[in-house]
């Protein structure tokens, strides 16, 4: 087959999900857990295959974004203590809301809950109604949480009602834990079992946590991203680049994140790998010296404008249109969005199936400028893979704060400048006789005011001859006039700008884009559907060569010796199947493994030493000497080449084996 | 210099071990993790270089072992319930022995705590003797954990004391928690600083605790190592490699270890990477395939029998002889150490500070067979780095008794055999109306009988005419007779072997051995102490060259950027350094980072395109064209050609700038 033929094909048998999930198993890319013990949901482990698979795309990440962008690599641990979660927020605000069934124990997602009973409701009213259900496509990613409601009723809606559901569901993401028990009453939502009555929802924080040390004092949780190990290293990192700006560090590394009641697969998962970048740079200039490499890349975007009119087609702009309309808040984050792209369809991603999807306004974290999300379409619907944010100053300026350490770029300004502002001075043997052990709370207050409270505090200070302020942890007025403190408006000249960088953060959940990319990956032969197909890249496949002799007979077996001594000493990873079923058999379950390429060892390898090359996609063979099938073999797998360049010097094969 | 003078130059001036951490803080190969909030004791962050050092550790680990062995790899979750924990022991034995002091809160642990009390009252009474101390040598490994006892009071103790001390301390490894508290009373052991009696001790579970899903019921742990998900993938990973022993299996990921009070820097930590190796073999078979491969390897052995013997001379052997004499138990163990040796040697370990020590009796579990730790030598001591043990059928049994499902393997006979054992047959209709709900529980006793037990049940029956015996939960004597049951002496003849197989294990403690060759590699110029160099293979150097243009002028830049593209292409990890100091201290900042390639752009290069390219540890210099410099980097760094044979073609070149 040629290459449009092997397009083709790939599309005429339809997806199955099934079928997919069938060969992952049974091929051990990976299992749930302890599933000698019953399994524990959201836990899997990666088999030989899925191992391999995740540790290429590892590998094609460090080189393609740490490598060939000279980022800083860090490896932070995951235990963390309750103070560092306490400052990012996450003690407080990473939580979800559960609610619980007072009789059985059982325990709902309230969201999930209340979408997946309004949506079984809609359904049940279209039967009602005699419409069919809406088509796949819009109601697919939603499908994933679809268990807990098993039986649609059908059942006739007033039209109002409809009218309310479909409102709820069209803002579901974005209610209070109060305002779900509210609709929870409001729509009579219990188990949707027995119909029992579920209590009030309640915040459950999705960090695991444990004690560290033999004191059980020391609380601690297992981080729920690497980001903040990065950002407590910001001054180590800094100096390591010897004070220059803009840098970034990157981490790979597992996160945490104990889900109330984890389904589909892959895709929502208790311990999963990421891999993080923090690029950080000036507020003042955030461009990118190699955004011309990158910028008329042509991307499928859904900026938030377009969400919001509730539509769902993507625009297609390049991505220097897109930082110029202002679609992309700036140049480094339009780079690393195109950066993403061009690693996600190195790595085997289906371009048609990824767009770049902006955050909402009530989606973004208040601190935020800009976030768009790599999504992709998966039979789940489109999934966040990546998400690619400015995050603004907020991380190193909370944890500056809390620690009261300056996390700052310096940078020795070619002209000095003159500054104007406020400053206060204070009288300080006068405090600690007037304050005595508050007296550094209430210094400490003094110093940390801003210039437009020591304006006003001046002002105050020059018209009543003194300020009156109150401390926390003080009781009552504190009054101070001129002999204590001074605040003057003073002219200095600076020779040294200080800025806390801004962070922009690439972040990419290695397993949601390992899963995506077996769906992008998976057909059936036309001509036997169940002949299964991964068609990873070959710089990814788990194995990229499969040796094969024609039978058992032991001359070929040496052949097989030399030709696998070669590939170990080249690096190439490849496994030898020598069992006795037929040759079309043998690749066969080598194509549900995804191997690229295979080598036949027949009786004219003896003779002349050729052998045969085969391709997993199209079929197609060629021969050669073991020198040159190797090459080729190399060549297509690390240096980018294409079959048909890679193959051309060698000799076309037809066999009779497929 | 020559290579012979580079090797006499490193140990021209004397080890400090403050030496070797500053450089590594400084340069940010490491450092204490929350730095910005204190700190967490036992928890390290490794920076770019010990990140980048790591990774390519690992990388060489990997394709050292499971490239190389076409071992089958997997990723298996950290977060481990605790019924298999349980099961493995871990929840009951994976403990140390810890005692608090009532009135402060403080924790020590037991065994350290007498150690270090004995040991200081011991330097006391050799002070008040005018003796001076034991030889470092004797005393280093113990060294780590002398903090607690601050200061020596120089005491004289009687001869029958001085003897009851040492043989105490020769023990303190082996001691119970009860043991340890007797010693404490009657040594009269309390609180170092204080004198403060302690609490009895108590057994403190080193395995960090969480609760899995937002029940808490479901109670989990951080695992303590990766071997647990191994073994309960055996079945998946036979059936993976089509049902045929031997096979290895690998995984490499963090394991944590809640660490009563940590020290001793990166030796001793609570979350830390490992690579284990699980190799399932033929119980009756542990030839290794591959073992004339490395027989003839010399290594240096400390078997038990030395060492009950109270020598630590190791004895030089090769591996053959080793497994011959029975010191190592099999051929499997033995071609595992020497992999061990080629890896560890192939990072940068010294082999002169590498041995094998075999663990004593009274060291081992009671279910291994033989098991032998690589240690390396560094400033703490002989560190153990590698454990390589033989486990027997232990793991797999335990885990196949408790979930009841067979863990073995298969294997066709080629020849069937006869097979004459004990069978039991249950006349189960009669079990429901005599035991009602406990008939379950009586056939399974039953069924569970081993091949003696039946033998002794037999002549019961047939001597009596019935059986009596006791089932936990059921209370009295059971009474049954041949009605119910019959045990026959039967002949079978067999198609299929079946047997749990052995597992040897290679586990590999990644961050000690990085520690360790931090030590082995680090020194510094003998004419002039504070220029640092650590001496990394190139294979694992995090950076492999350091682009140093002579100055700052715009034609240096655009040969700077071209040799950049190339390296880039090549993907050889490289830094440039166009700072304004000079070159010999770009190249000495560069030293301590221990890249071991510097290429030196000058005015030439602009005229002929030749650059300079230096060798880290001996500061030799040769010159030739871009291609053929980074040829011979490729060479010497990936492909193990030595300086002398990589560069035979380039021209010595002399420079006055170092």
């Amino acid at each position: 087959m040629a290459s449009e033929d092997v397009q083709l094909a790939r599309k005429a048998v339809e997806f199955n999900r099934e079928n997919l999930e069938s060969v992952l198993k049974r091929r051990f890319f990976f299992a749930p857990a302890f599933e000698l013990y019953g399994g524990v949901s959201g836990l899997y482990d990666y088999g030989p295959p899925g191992c391999a698979f995740q540790a290429n795309i590892v590998d094609v990440w460090r080189k393609h974004f740490i490598l060939e962008e000279d980022m800083l690599e860090v490896d932070c641990t995951m235990l963390t203590p309750y103070e560092v979660l306490k400052t990012s927020g996450h003690v407080d605000k990473f939580s979800d809301w559960m609610c619980q069934d007072p009789k059985s124990g059982e325990i709902f997602r309230a969201d999930h809950l209340v979408e997946e009973v309004l949506e079984a409701r809609l359904k049940g009213d279209k039967a009602a109604r005699g419409i069919s259900a809406a088509p796949e496509e819009e109601d697919a990613d939603k499908k994933k949480r679809k268990k807990k409601v098993k039986q649609i009723k059908a059942e006739k809606l007033d039209d109002s009602v409809i009218q309310e559901y479909e409102s709820v569901l069209a803002k579901i993401d974005g209610y209070s834990g109060e305002e779900l028990g509210e609709l929870m009453v409001k729509f009579n939502i219990g188990n949707p079992v027995t119909g029992e009555t579920l209590e009030p929802p309640k915040a459950f924080n999705l960090m695991f946590e444990t004690a560290i040390g033999p004191s059980g004092q020391l609380k601690g949780y297992l981080r729920p991203e690497t980001a903040q190990g990065q950002f407590l290293n910001f001054n180590k990192l800094l100096e390591f680049n010897n004070g220059k700006t803009p840098f970034a560090s990157a981490s790979i590394g597992k996160s945490f994140r104990n889900e109330i009641s984890p389904r589909s697969g892959l895709l929502r998962v208790r311990e999963f790998l990421m891999a993080e970048i923090e690029h950080f740079v000036d507020p003042e200039n955030k461009n990118h010296p190699r955004f011309d490499e990158v910028k008329n890349l042509k991307l499928k975007f859904l900026p938030k404008g377009v969400q919001e009119a509730g539509r769902t087609e993507p625009i297609e702009s390049t991505v220097a249109d897109a930082v110029a309309s202002g679609m992309i808040d700036n140049q480094t984050l339009g780079y690393f969005i195109a950066r993403i792209y061009q690693f996600l369809t190195k790595i085997g991603v289906d371009e048609e199936k990824l767009r770049f999807r902006q955050h909402m306004s009530n989606e973004m974290a208040h601190y935020a400028t800009d976030c768009w999300d790599a999504e992709l379409k998966t039979s789940y619907g489109w999934i966040e893979c990546v998400g690619c944010a400015d995050r603004s100053a907020y991380d190193l300026t909370v944890h500056a704060n809390k620690t009261k350490t300056a996390l700052v770029v310096r940078e020795k300004l070619d002209v000095p400048r003159q500054v104007t502002q406020w400053e206060i001075e204070l009288t300080k043997k006068l405090f600690g006789p007037k304050f005595r052990k508050d007296a550094p709370k209430v210094e400490n207050y003094l110093l940390n005011l801003s210039q437009d409270e020591l304006a006003s505090k001046a002002e105050q200070l020059s018209s009543d001859g003194k300020i009156v302020f109150q401390v926390e942890g003080i009781e009552g007025d504190i009054e101070l006039d001129s002999k204590f403190i001074s605040i003057e408006h003073k002219t200095k000249t600076e020779h040294v700008r200080e800025y806390v960088p801004n962070v922009i953060e690439p972040s990419f959940g290695i397993g949601r884009i390992i899963y995506a990319i077996f769906e992008h990956s998976f057909w059936s032969r036309p001509e036997d559907a169940a002949r299964s197909v991964l068609s990873f890249p070959p710089l990814v496949a788990p194995t990229k060569v499969l040796l094969v002799p024609l039978s058992n007979n032991a001359d070929l077996a040496e052949v097989v010796t030399e030709v696998s001594r070669v590939l170990r000493k080249e690096q190439i990873p490849f496994k030898v199947d020598d069992s006795g079923v037929s040759i079309g058999k043998r690749y066969a379950r080598n194509d549900e493994l995804g191997t690229p390429f295979g080598i036949t060892i027949d009786f004219e390898s003896i003779k002349d030493g050729s052998v045969t090359l085969r391709e997993r996609d199209s079929t197609r063979q060629v021969r050669g000497s073991v020198t040159d099938i190797i090459r080729a073999i190399r060549d297509i797998t690390y240096n980018g080449v294409t079959w048909e360049e890679g193959t051309k010097s060698l000799t076309p094969f037809v066999s009779q084996s497929e």
